[in-house]
């Protein structure tokens, strides 16, 4: 434990994941990229053994760790060399709840959260507009109340698993733009059924050049029906509600930044000790040893940021010294040092492979 | 504590030296790198307190702390403008006798480290010869027994503060290299006067072009006498026992860099605040708030994989499962990690002043 | 013809390319790299109006120009939107049929390159093996002389456009490594026919992740017959003609990657004048502007160095002063400079397009 | 000259320069940046063969060369060791004359060059203010009409040799910045003499921490009067006219930073093939290798580039084709190119000689 810096739950997780993510090796993945299919067996072998609640409440069938975990578990996925597909497929499930099991009121939790963490349901997070990509104060999508439901019309983009989610957390606006007194307020969160056998909604997939085992989509409703107890926490205090789990998916995008980024590095360290060029294995030449080796030490500290950052994220509700801007500062930097990590450690990982 | 990741013992050094360097502003370090003058004033401000021997054992007068305190300790100088030249003018003062206070015998400890503790003396180093200055198992300077002395000839290279020091750790060769079955044998380590007016030793100044307070220097030894009783450990087992203390300095030396970095972004987010141009402050620009911001997340990267590596060392010798090879990784990564950032950080602040 | 430092044929050669090329929109290039579909379209606009033999002799149907006229044109192909794979689906028809125009014999001339000229045949390069990727003096297949027949046997890999290619410039050993003096010797350049009706010739299609309407493949060949008469130059000199054509290849790729880095740049630069996030559009962020600046600069830089070895390149022959040593030196360095601004051309685009 | 890209002319003035530096070696520029003495003798040898006058006109003593071949002189200058203090030296007596060739009167010329290029007079430039480095429209030192002279009041700061000057180009305001219509008018330029002993004249030297054989200094004027003849061209009109030169220092500050990073790049690779570590010269191992390599490739590609910008600023008044935008672009970028490939040439020189 020492050596690392882990504790013995993170290192327990690691292990469990690992030995699941081993059943799916990159034949698994080659294949799901080329053909798009959602890592369904991924997900409900991750859901067999409690995974996908690893943050929600042991009372509702979750796990009832924190985001240091869960981080650790993104990690261990994406390393496994399952890679950004893999962990995308159930980030949501795991980040986008969040809000649900920290606003929502018992009744709808017990009704939401133990069918998504059994892996019988799975939920997509739906905030990104066109346009509106930075600017979740400018989301234009209204939900109208009318009487005991609400009517969701508007246009969501880049959608992760639309798919095959049953379910969206949604954040809609219910009071326009410009009767609210502060841009922050007007917004509210939605849990709803996705069914798009149902009147007034539409998705339509997007091409892309990589990780198409996660289907990214356009979303429409135009006059979709949900009942008005879809609605989460206050109506109106949806962008503080979502604003509150930023941070948190700031460190699982690192943690799994970082898995990539190890296992890039893995896999090119041991093909510089096989490939032979010139009478000797590449490895032993420092053009390629230097920059590999740069690249493990500057995740190293990535890594150590990462999990510091997620170490405050989860104390931050318990230690008052902790300020919320402190944790903005550390999650922000963790995503960054491991985003930039792992992105210079595949790059030098292929080149390696060139060679 | 949770914040930054220190223990209270680290916090309270930072506060302590950071009083202490307080005293000693920027006009201070101007004058001594302009005239190249020891800072004696900081030194005996430092030893007053009982700073020298942070990490030393109490029984001698130290503080019994170990090499995350003195790493604290460096980083906290170097980052009140003292810069690397106030750092290094204790430097060898801390690390250097880490092998006295490991491998001398009771005597030999109670004779050398109280004065240097006190302040009363300092202490060089010397290891580096010319053209052998990574290749410590070359070394040539001879150390010939000759009764109850020793006889020292040779010439050392790169020596801070021998204009100052009254003693030396000396490394030096007790059997010649093609006498000795392993390379790594026949070195040996002694705690000597140095003492310039005796015969036999010589010192010349070599000329620097910045942190010109700490002197460099060249020794020529030539049948320099010392007694036979300053011989520290056995015969022949010098090399081990300073090969032990490497991993120290590595975190010694990534704190003095990480001080060094967080100073000039100080002062350059201050100028940049400041300074007007074209009707606003250059801080406001993001050529130059970007740059900035990446120089913190990687001094902060840096800052955590320093203290990690510092804690590994000092937990090692009592904890078996951190091996001295992953005492050595984290140590090294440290040293380039910190040395990187603090570069890179002082490049960007010098560019943004010249805006 | 001044402010670029181009001639007027190279100029010329850019607007007659790119106005071909302009027919090759977007989706024709997005559609091909989807089906793997090789552009027999473009092939045969190119062929048409002469440009397959830009750098072939006049007599037989060529343009006659030099490798800056064939980089030039290499250039405009990528950066008309087509990219690499556009410019790889001519590259091995202008390139390595320059060893047949120097080394064949008249008769051999005219029986091989009209028809290539024309359109009509397209032509593959085998070189690499697995394995000696780098190595050439290594290659392993072999072509034993029988009568008035070569016999071949042996592997070829990363052979581009042998789908659809109808002959092969092969290099292949006709001496055993052993058996030659110097392990330049025993190589030998063939011109033939690429029939994969015919017995003892197989290939095998690699997977790729990108650049797909150009197919790479794996090729075997199990006692392959070819006349006599392909053998192009003399019995083991193949090697020096072959390396004769490197650096030339060297300024084609440069120009490709030039092509590649110039359109990410014009296609970020107009996506940051359109997009608008906070209120106006993102280019007039320096986050922005400053990374896509730099790498105009040094594009620009590259460009001048590209161009300036293919210059070289041209005059080589003619002028004595220009040593063959000088001219790899400034073709590696282009090819190393081109590189470079282009990928990080490419990689500032799709970053600035993803804020 | 093919081989270089550079013309007869260009390659007579580097091997002319490379000479007359060769007679001022190492020690003498180690000397005066200890000393901060200005070196007189190397202006003294380049005034005595005429190279101070390189770009004025030849019926003034001048070589009536251009700024492709002052250029190649600075660069010659400080490539050979004498670096930008020697550059420096003669920079402005370069540059900040071009104004005065162009728009003075023929009266005035040959009063104010001759001497100058004789090497008997040498000037400063004085434009910069404290608070408006990079504001020159906000420049607030006043030139005030008192019946045939002007009475001089302002402060400027970073001036350049005013030590050693005995005259100065001066940028002042002949009209308050309310007074005038568009903000680029109202400054007038000013060939006056600077002499420190007649009232109203102060000069106080700027401590510097290199390039210290050039003196930097604040200048402060209280009603300092000068005769009207010594303004050049129309009051009023001295912003534009100090515009037009801007590009062609760019060049020359371009040419000064390639001198350094080559002969930065010389001595690393002559030491990387000297020192001897671990039983062969650093040199042969690929992590001092490569990083030299790339900086070769940068510095050459920042050389074409620099010397492309300089053709196309003595070409921008003879061919209309050539707008001065185009001028703009190419002298910004290779100053940029330049000072980018220098610096990074000399931090890895640096880098080598510790290992």
């Amino acid at each position: 434990m020492t050596l690392t810096g882990f504790s013995e739950e993170q290192l327990d997780v690691r292990e469990a994941i690992t030995k699941i993510c081993s059943k799916f090796p990159d034949d698994y993945w080659a294949q799901h990229d080329e053909s798009g299919e959602y890592p369904h067996e991924l997900h409900a072998a991750l859901a067999k053994d409690g995974w996908i609640g690893i943050a929600l409440p042991e009372s509702l069938g979750g796990a009832g760790l924190g985001i240091s975990e869960a981080t650790m578990m993104l990690q261990a996925i994406s390393q496994s060399g399952a890679g950004m597909a893999g962990a995308q497929s159930v980030h949501a499930n795991v980040y986008a709840t969040q809000p649900v099991a920290k606003f929502a009121s018992p009744e709808q939790q017990s009704r939401m959260l133990p069918r998504l963490i059994g892996g019988e349901w799975k939920a997509c997070f739906g905030v990104t507009e066109p346009s509106t990509g930075l600017e979740t104060l400018k989301l234009k999508t209204l939900a109208t109340r009318d009487g005991d439901h609400y009517s969701i019309t508007g246009q969501k983009i880049w959608i992760s698993s639309a798919q095959v989610a049953s379910k969206m957390i949604l954040l809609a606006r219910t009071t326009p733009l410009d009767a609210v007194k502060k841009p922050s307020e007007g917004l509210s969160l939605f849990f709803i059924d996705f069914d798009t056998n149902a009147p007034g909604l539409e998705i339509r997939k997007i091409k892309k050049m990589g990780g198409r085992a996660v289907d990214a989509n356009e979303v429409f409703f135009d006059n979709y029906r949900v009942p008005a107890d879809t609605l989460i926490g206050e109506e109106g205090q949806g962008f503080k509600i979502v604003l509150h789990g930023m941070n948190s998916e700031r460190c699982l995008l690192a943690g799994e930044a970082l898995g990539l980024g190890y296992v890039a590095l893995e896999r090119a360290s041991k093909y510089a000790s096989e490939r032979v060029v010139f009478g000797r294995p590449i490895g032993q030449n420092q053009g390629v040893q230097h920059p590999l080796a740069a690249a493990y030490m500057n995740l190293e500290a990535a890594k150590l940021a990462t999990y510091h950052a997620a170490k405050l994220y989860d104390l931050s509700g318990k230690d008052s010294t902790i300020s919320s801007q402190a944790v903005g500062v550390a999650c922000n930097s963790a995503k960054y040092l491991a985003a930039e990590a792992a992105f210079s450690a595949c790059e030098r990982a292929v080149s390696d492979c060139e060679r």
